[in-house]
């Protein structure tokens, strides 16, 4: 995507070859920062602090995160202690999961002397696999959104929650695939950003549409009810962390309240749901582990003060929880956007032949 | 209340017998501090800048702003400049309406020789009987905690949005009234406190219920449907800026999610009701005006930086818009807990028999 005048991916092979860099989204979207991944423990520090984060980011960085430690150690005990490593940095998104048995499935077929090399192409055909599948998936929500605007004599009213855009891919996003896709072809669309406290990931959100010009609104997470009773909003768009068999939607916390309101307003709920984001081996969201994150991302927010320095205060002295995720049962769902189309929560298994 | 060995209101005569004490709210939970108001301006200021909040604090507040109006010039266009002026401050609450009129009323039968004394002696009437009310509602609102406790061999899981404890009111507060009731009578109960984005009067919460030691843990806004949808949630309680007349419940922005997520989990949903709060005069309460403040409280966030002093961060460069209240209609409403009593909200006319 166009950050200024650059091109820009969420990660990318350095120049020496071998060595990853990626954006440091912890400094968004105050600061843009290259950060460079050369070994395990920096891949596994960078999935765990959300230096890298949203869902299909964190698949491409766990499979650069092998390769990193093969290059250090090419055998299979480094192999196993790599994927256990990074499995193990976050619970909730099974992209990670996804991308690791990826990984090992390119490998297994080849002897270690040859591990490397693989890793590198496999991790890198990750990355535009998600590229590309994220294109597809942003021209089938577009089909969404042009059947939604019509008749419409005004832009369309997206309001998405967290970040589901580029910055949470490889490229393009899932959630704001189709808003783009949109932005592309000239049909005119406002968005509402949700906050996304704790950790603010809206803004991120806003500051990629910011990017484009694209319209965009920020408001408090307590508002999407209010929007949706005015009628202010014409449809939801989220991204998924993990998707079940049956379509119940694991996402960032909030999401499921967000689908709540558009259920009772009548505004039509859409998830955008790469398939590495599918477990196909869970019927039930809520069996699904939903990741407790510090209670310090609670209690503290960062931002820039007065003298222009980038500067975490402390809100409460109070203890905090801090549930990272909640799941969105499947009847809130009005349809998911994949690669392969749209379809409604229980038609996943057919559109995938599964 | 308590802070610390301080027995306190929020809103009290200093010695000089007319110019009236506040705590400024904006200061907390950071620091406590007191602040003076000796004039009409000074108090529209405080209402509308938020030092003085709460729906039914605001009342009593501008019930002083007339006395310090009157005390300035005392006659008849005197006091009705200052009732404009004092009602234009905030368009949602119902409680500054009501308290303008108990003080018109009040005057009316005297001659403006006699005012000053007359709206001193109101003004104080109307925080006494806030008080009051407000313990009457605790006892009332204790007994339906106590019935939610039975059989529960834990404490009783209690949610609340925004800031409706004692600091909203002259005392004791309106949703947190029967939790402090709880307390007095040895009957556990512990507070799922919502932040409350975006001016965070949810830490405000916080802030006092540790002065009383109640266990309380704070969440992000977002997490309130993922708590209620785990069971950990046994009983929402909020309180109310304006409730009209069949029971819809207007109240600080994200009290409808929280009413969408009980309903959809079972979670009985009760609001803290003053009688100053109802306007009879509404049935619906999508007529109420919404107060829409200033995008930086949303792009802007206080706290204790790492030098201990309360500084202000920017979070983003994008607009954002900043709805502060929401209407949870009847539908979603358990119960409303009066000074009368708790009742139905369709049963609110019958118990004020109107």
């Amino acid at each position: 995507m166009r950050v200024g005048d650059r091109q820009l991916r969420t990660i990318w092979l350095a120049e020496d070859g071998w060595s990853v860099n990626v954006i440091d989204q912890t400094r968004l979207p105050h600061d843009l920062c290259i950060w460079r991944l050369v070994d395990l423990e920096g891949a596994c520090r960078a999935i765990r602090e959300m230096q890298v984060r949203g869902a299909p980011l964190i698949g491409a960085a766990a499979a650069y995160g092998v390769c990193l430690a093969l290059r250090h150690e090419c055998s299979p005990a480094a192999l196993e202690r790599a994927v256990v490593a990074l499995q193990s940095t976050r619970p909730t998104a099974i992209n990670l999961r996804w991308a690791l048995d990826q990984m090992r499935a390119a490998l297994e077929g080849s002897p270690p002397s040859a591990w490397l090399e693989v890793a590198y192409a496999r991790a890198a055909e990750i990355c535009d696999d998600d590229v590309a599948g994220n294109r597809a998936l942003g021209r089938h929500g577009l089909a969404v959104l042009r059947r939604l605007a019509e008749g419409k004599n005004r832009p369309l009213r997206v309001l998405t929650h967290c970040n589901a855009g580029w910055l949470a891919t490889v490229d393009w996003g899932t959630a704001l695939a189709p808003v783009y896709a949109a932005h592309e072809e000239g049909l005119p669309v406002e968005v509402w950003v949700s906050e996304t406290r704790p950790r603010n990931q809206g803004l991120l959100t806003a500051w990629e549409l910011a990017q484009y010009g694209i319209p965009h609104t920020v408001v408090a997470d307590n508002a999407a009810g209010h929007l949706m009773q005015k009628g202010l909003v014409d449809v939801c768009i989220t991204g998924t962390d993990r998707t079940t068999a049956r379509g119940d939607v694991c996402n960032k916390i909030g999401t499921y309240l967000k689908a709540l309101a558009a259920r009772a307003s009548g505004v039509p709920f859409y998830a955008g749901v790469p398939a590495s984001s599918i477990d196909w081996s869970l019927e039930d969201g809520a069996a699904i582990p939903i990741e407790e994150r510090a209670a310090s991302e609670v209690t503290s927010m960062t931002g820039r003060n007065a003298d222009g320095d980038v500067t975490t205060v402390s809100l409460t002295a109070s203890p905090a929880a801090n549930p990272a995720f909640d799941v969105t049962p499947a009847a809130l769902v009005t349809g998911l956007i994949t690669e392969r189309g749209v379809c409604a929560p229980g038609d996943l298994r057919k559109l995938y032949g599964r």
